[in-house]
This record gives structure tokens, C-alpha cells and sequence, in this order.
């Protein structure tokens, strides 16, 4: 069927992939020639779980010239993000991890190199080390603090903006991560301050695991409980380390279990925060949807 | 990597469809050399809906001589089917009817034609009529009155087997339906007799909406709240038309919308019940999972 937006006609390439759980459809577009102007509507059924491929959101792998001439002389791929909604997104730190593997099994960038990639949130440089990929998430804000409330529970929460707006709560023991929720279920959506936070947040519940070591579990504004939220590692990384005493220009590392795996988060001395961990491709094929 | 049970090495094909938005993961396996023994853990990898490439279930696509040589004359295709948490299953009404819509695109069947398929419960008939898929299950058996609970909600319900056992409730009001969980969220588990169920219990919440017209949510035992079930869909149609009074030998047809569509079951002047509705083939690649 032909379609209005002049998208494409029959079949097309899709690969899945995820980064600690949190899994995305991309499309290859090179010149954007395949997709035309992505509709959110095609998003969203290729997003859906049952009726589509399924997927937090889509990365169309597109060259930055046909997108932002300005990004195009630091970076030749652009990660195009929409959100499973069907909306256009700034960055998700999993996101262009996988986008990043990628465009390395094609063979279109130099494993060995930095890799800067486009954004809506400008260009961002990621590295891969054997199965770590690492992307600069950019320089935290610590904004003070505030509280989250979750049934009939409140706790103090440090508020991070990480590019995106994050509150971080810490629990008293590991164990009350589990009982946050009924087994199995998602966690309900927290309250927060809304003076606070006009334009919702995520919320990050975080229980300490040992030392350097944390655990958490993220309610991410619009979606819901997710796998993993790389932002949200970043601001938990940045959370923990101002609790800890972190002093200026003092580099801090914290390993933090999400309940997709496990990444690993850098507060560098120059006020960067660095968000590693792996990225699978699982397939590869052809869809119509 | 090599794998103890013989199992593929690299990257083999698979197939995503669904009925009704109940989903499979289809893989090809036309002679039994590709998966040797498929096993449970690589079902649950390809059926994880973040990690894998997500479905209610795998269809091994396979010939009956491979499986079940007592099969093999009547039908040339089986069915291996797998739950998605990796156990054998016999039959699946939505699952099949993908089947067969998968061996009519790949040119290994007359679609004109009735199309018998192997299963773990014998050889089913699926018969294609333009974008409408029709598979007989057999002989419902209707075994009485019970009750079945909801939070502090409680409501006689019928026991019908269909193969598989399903208690069918009627609610008050159709809008009773979505008020059964809060927004966004499946269901609770229902609550059964244990006496009449001992292996539990698939469980059918049904509304009329018109005449012949019913819709219906359904609690699937080991798995929670699904988009359809074929088999429910099946017990809600019989369940109905006792219900209206339907005599032995008198044909009785219900549209039946569940969360993922709509399907029409009819119970035969003969005592079959037949499930009828979509499918959709929506991707096919290549997985190393």
C-alpha cells in the first residue's frame, strides 16, 4: 500500500537490539530515502508489543547531513530517536549504545576510534572496549533536594537533571526494592513535587548493594516502569556520590544494577557522566509493518 | 558457540506473526536439523519480550514424519509448540491459524484447500477464506456451574473444557469489563475452586454487547492476562449459547471481541466449535539467540 508521506512500499530492513534490557528497532535509512518523514503512527506500530516488532522506541540510522547540517562535519550518523509513543526524543543513553554496536557490525565506523554520533541533543562520543560501550552522558546539575512518594511511603530524593529531570530516592535495605511493587507487577507511578517538577520526572528508588554498588528501579515519566534507564543510572551515579561526600573534581565510579543487567557509572574529574555496560544486536531481517 | 544439544550454530531464520495479538516467534525447521532439540532455555530467550525477539509462545515449523509418525499420513506439517516459558504445549487455537498462514505464504500449501496440521493433540483442519482463518477445536465438553472471585467481587461461572479447562463468568455491563483492573494494568489473578480445577484454571470475564456479540477479558493459568485466547474464546461462545438456551444439533455463531480483536466462534450442528479471525505475518529474519 502506498503510503501519503511517500514511506515505503512493501517491505523493509529492521534490526532489534537492546542495552540492559532496554530494546529498540532500528531502521536503516542511510539517505533517508526508505522512511520519508517516519510517522509516528508507523513508530508505534512497530513499537507495539503484539501486533508489532516491539521495542521502547526506533533509532532510524540516518547520515547527519539529511538531518542537521550543523552536526554533519563532527558526526556522519545520526541516531533519529523516537519514542515508542511515536514522539521525537532527545537521547537515551541505552539507545545509542546499541546504535553505536550497530553501526560497527555493518562496518560503517572504526571500533578503534571514538564514535561521535548526532543527536537532537547535539553529538555524543562513545567507545567500545570488548563487550563495554561507553557514551558521554554530558555534565550533570544537581539541583537540591525534594521527596517522592510511593503509596504510603515518602522518602527524601535528590533532585538530578541529566539533560532530562530525575528524582533519586534512596531506601533504607536492598531487600525493600522487591517489595515496592506486588511480584511481578510494575512499580505504580510515584508522587512528586509538581512546583518541583512542571514537566513530570523519572524517579529513581535506589537500595546501596555494597560498596561502589547500587541497586535501583526506575519509573520513567510517560512510560512506566522500564528494564533500565541509562539517564537514570547517570543521575544515580551523580546522587550517590554527592551522599558519599564526593568533592569537586574527584572522580567517582559506582556499579549500578538495574533490573536488566548491570552498567557501570562514571562521575569523571571533569564533571562528565559516562555510562557503560553492553548492547546485544538479536535480529535482523525484514518487516512491511 | 556450540551447543551441548546439537543446536544451531550462528544465526538460523525465524518468523514473527500473531492472531488477534496473540504473538509467536515461528522458526522453520522443515526437517528437524536446525533447532535437534529445541530446548526450553532458547525458547524463553527468543520469547523474552526486552532480551529476545518477544511472543506468547514459539511454533517450530517442522513435517510430522520428524515428530509423530502415527500423524504423518494425514497431516504433512506439525506443530511444535512451546509456551514462552519453554515447556511443550498441545494446541493453540490463535498459534495454529498463524501455522497455517505462514506454510500459504511459504508456497508449502494450497491455500483452496483444508489444511490438516499436526499437533500434540492430533491433526487439526484450518481452513483460509480471504483475510479470515478458520480451525476446528474439536468437541467442547460443558461440565457444570462454579464460581470464580476478583478481589471482593464474586460470580457463578461455567465450567467448559475445550481441551483445556476455562471457568466463563458473566459480568453485569459491558463496562464492567474495563473496571476489573485499574488503567494500563492486566488483571489479578482470579481466584478458582481448587476442587474442580486441581491443575488450575483458564479464566473468561465476559460482557454482552449485542446480540451474538459478546466481549471478554481472560486470565491465562501460568501466564497472567493476555490480548486473546483462542481456546477462551472458544469456552465464551459455548458458555453463551448454553446460556441463550441453544438445544443439541442447533447452530449457535457469537462475535467475540477480546483486548486484541475480534474473533467469531461458531458451535456446529455436529458439536465442533470453530474459532475464526485474522492473522498477520509482520517480520521475518534472521536470529542467533
Amino acid at each position: 500500500m502506498a503510503e501519503p508521506s511517500g514511506g515505503p512500499v512493501g517491505s523493509y530492513p529492521f534490526v532489534k537490539g537492546h542495552g540492559t534490557e532496554n530494546d529498540f528497532v532500528l531502521l536503516p535509512d542511510h539517505d533517508g530515502i526508505v522512511h520519508g518523514d517516519l510517522s509516528a503512527e508507523r513508530v508505534r506500530r512497530l513499537c507495539d508489543r503484539r501486533a508489532g516488532i516491539g521495542g521502547d522506541g526506533v533509532l532510524r540510522v540516518i547520515r547527519s547531513r539529511h538531518v542537521d547540517a550543523t552536526q554533519a562535519d563532527q558526526a556522519e550518523w545520526f541516531m533519529d530517536y523516537r519514542n515508542a509513543d511515536g514522539g521525537a526524543s532527545e537521547m537515551c543513553g541505552n539507545g545509542i549504545r546499541v546504535f553505536a554496536l550497530h553501526l560497527v557490525r555493518e562496518g560503517l565506523v572504526d571500533p578503534a576510534q571514538p564514535i561521535p554520533i548526532g543527536t537532537r541533543d547535539g553529538v555524543k562520543t562513545v567507545t567500545i572496549a570488548g563487550q563495554r560501550i561507553t557514551v558521554d552522558l554530558g555534565v550533570p546539575q544537581v539541583l537540591g533536594e525534594t521527596s517522592v512518594s510511593l503509596g504510603d511511603r515518602t522518602w527524601p530524593a535528590t533532585h538530578v537533571d541529566m539533560g532530562n529531570p530525575h528524582a533519586v530516592a534512596f531506601l533504607d535495605d536492598s531487600a525493600d526494592l522487591a517489595s515496592l511493587s506486588a511480584p511481578g507487577r510494575d512499580l505504580d507511578p510515584p508522587q512528586h513535587d509538581a512546583a518541583v517538577y512542571p514537566a513530570g520526572v523519572n524517579v529513581e528508588l535506589v537500595a546501596r548493594v555494597g560498596e561502589h554498588h547500587v541497586a535501583m528501579r526506575v519509573h520513567e515519566r510517560g512510560v512506566g516502569e522500564t528494564r533500565s534507564c541509562g539517564t537514570g543510572a547517570g543521575a544515580v551515579c551523580v546522587a550517590t556520590a554527592v551522599a558519599d561526600g564526593r568533592s569537586a573534581g574527584q572522580e567517582a565510579t559506582y556499579a549500578v544494577d538495574v533490573p536488566g543487567g548491570r552498567l557501570t557509572l562514571t562521575w569523571t574529574a571533569d564533571d562528565h557522566v559516562l555510562l557503560a555496560g553492553p548492547a546485544e544486536i538479536v535480529a535482523r531481517g525484514t518487516t512491511h509493518l
